[in-house]
């Protein structure tokens, strides 16, 4: 029995003028409900301190960094390091990464119950566009401010558990999930911004979205038999509707808890890290059935190459 | 716009005692109704031929290979080649392969509509066991009876569209779909046999049964931008019940029929492949998205390596 108390830290809409400092009174609000609940963990989304700026067409590149951290902690989030220290709670935040040498990236980090940082992930599956896109109803320019992660997608001995992390558009794509399982990961950890309609197919709104965040976060979780907190900004950033549906999904794909509104919304769910056992061990025991020899497109071609005419 | 009406021609329960004869007969009434309803397709399921024999322990490999065809079509399953070459319906069976040198494999077999093989594929992902397990509820000797398949994931043109296909457990397994999915495939057809109760774990009845199926197919179909058409062998076999189920999903995940019995029963859905494009040229462009210098150990490390303590 290794029970561990996460809670899914949902945030609502940050407009483009809201500081990072009023967003941060708005995480310690959640925190202090998380401490209320007994959580060892809350997650918080992906860019949880700013809007989600990759939708604002940008040209000066200092105008761009002043959306990224340079330090993390810094002087905004350093009361949530505080106060999650205090409470003993350990945090993961997701936010956007200046190195030191001028690297950008979309990162998500996992701290223990003293608040230091013991895990960093950088998203590697970047979605949208580099250049300003015409065709599009909005803009999604994360290809244009981060570079993709170059950590690959490590997992942490963290809270008695393994622990891996991702970020938003990494939880379509199976191959996330899979490196994390060929480590033995037990509870992944994810924040997202997803727009309530596609850009590109107007009739594709919020239901279809929602499906989508289902049926990736539980395919993913039943297939490596692990739990994933997954955990939205929701609502509407100066008028682009961000879709909520934050989850809490066990090793089987069943949802513990869904977030109900598109605003600020704490879901918790006490769980035992020891089910992600059963699956691991049977149908699931990648070492009696996985069969490598069959899969080599998968890391020898990026593309799709298409059978001869 | 390139147009298919493809049916799912699920089938009851076949008993140890029954023929190929008998089972012929329902797949020719099944075909029968398809005709009328336009088809251009129709699916069996996994071992269509028989009942699902691996649940029965055998030591006498001439017992053993009674119930593997060493040639396909053969006398008992001529009756269907013909019947579906006069209505020019194209066929996807599911049976026990023999080879002429001996080798024993789960395979599926694609015709067009003269009834030529187009393609063949051989099951992957064997589930169950070698020996006889006293620790099961009852056995699934799979890993007994059959070969690992040796074929890997191919795709076929066919029907003026790019097919593929797999064998039940193959569903489960992200990595059967994304190999034919780097390939272009547009439907993938398969056939399961799945017991309604896990044999290790006699909680886990039809209803998680059911949804493990329904998710591994949508989340296949979905992240491969590809139909999906999943036909069960369903009902009580002397005893052992097997979850329905049948699905036709589309590229996004949605399902466009499903089984509502555990008897012989059609599901049929008019489709147009050109609506595979979407999802591939956007969200699942894989060219622009895949990382593919993040996923070495899926290819690289069969079982679980776990983190240094």
């Amino acid at each position: 029995m290794r029970k561990l108390t996460v809670a899914a830290a949902q945030l609502g809409p940050i407009q483009k003028a809201e500081s990072r400092e009023v967003v941060v009174k708005r995480m310690l609000a959640l925190l202090d409900d998380a401490r209320g609940k007994g959580a060892d963990l809350v997650v918080y989304p992906e860019l949880a301190l700013t809007t989600f700026f990759p939708r604002w067409y940008m040209t000066d590149q200092t105008e761009v960094d002043t959306w990224f951290e340079s330090e993390m902690p810094n002087a905004a989030t350093q009361p949530l390091f505080d106060a999650a220290a205090k409470a003993n709670i350990a945090l993961s935040i997701g936010y956007a990464e200046l190195t030191p040498d001028g690297h950008h990236f979309n990162t998500q980090i996992l701290t223990d119950k003293t608040g230091k940082i013991v895990g960093k992930y950088r998203k590697v599956h970047l979605p949208g566009h580099v250049e300003f896109d015409t065709e599009r109803a909005f803009q999604h320019l994360e290809k244009r401010y981060f570079e993709p992660g170059d950590l690959g997608f490590p997992v942490f001995r963290a809270l008695g558990g393994i622990f891996g992390m991702m970020v938003c558009n990494d939880r379509r794509w199976p191959e996330s999930y899979r490196v994390m399982g060929l480590q033995g990961v037990e509870m992944i950890v994810l924040g997202y911004n997803t727009p309530s309609v596609n850009s590109q197919k107007s009739v594709e709104g919020p239901e279809q979205r929602l499906f989508h965040n289902r049926l990736s976060v539980q395919a993913g979780a039943y297939q490596n038999s692990t739990f994933v907190v997954a955990v939205a900004k929701a609502g509407d950033e100066d008028g682009h509707p961000l879709i909520g549906g934050s989850l809490i999904v066990d090793p089987n794909g069943v949802i513990l808890a869904e977030a109900k509104t598109e605003g600020d919304e704490l879901l918790v769910a006490t769980v035992d890290l020891d089910d992600t056992k059963f699956g691991k061990d049977t149908i699931f025991d990648f070492k009696r059935h996985r069969r490598i020899e069959h899969y080599g497109r998968i890391t020898s071609q990026t593309g799709v190459v298409l059978p001869p005419e």
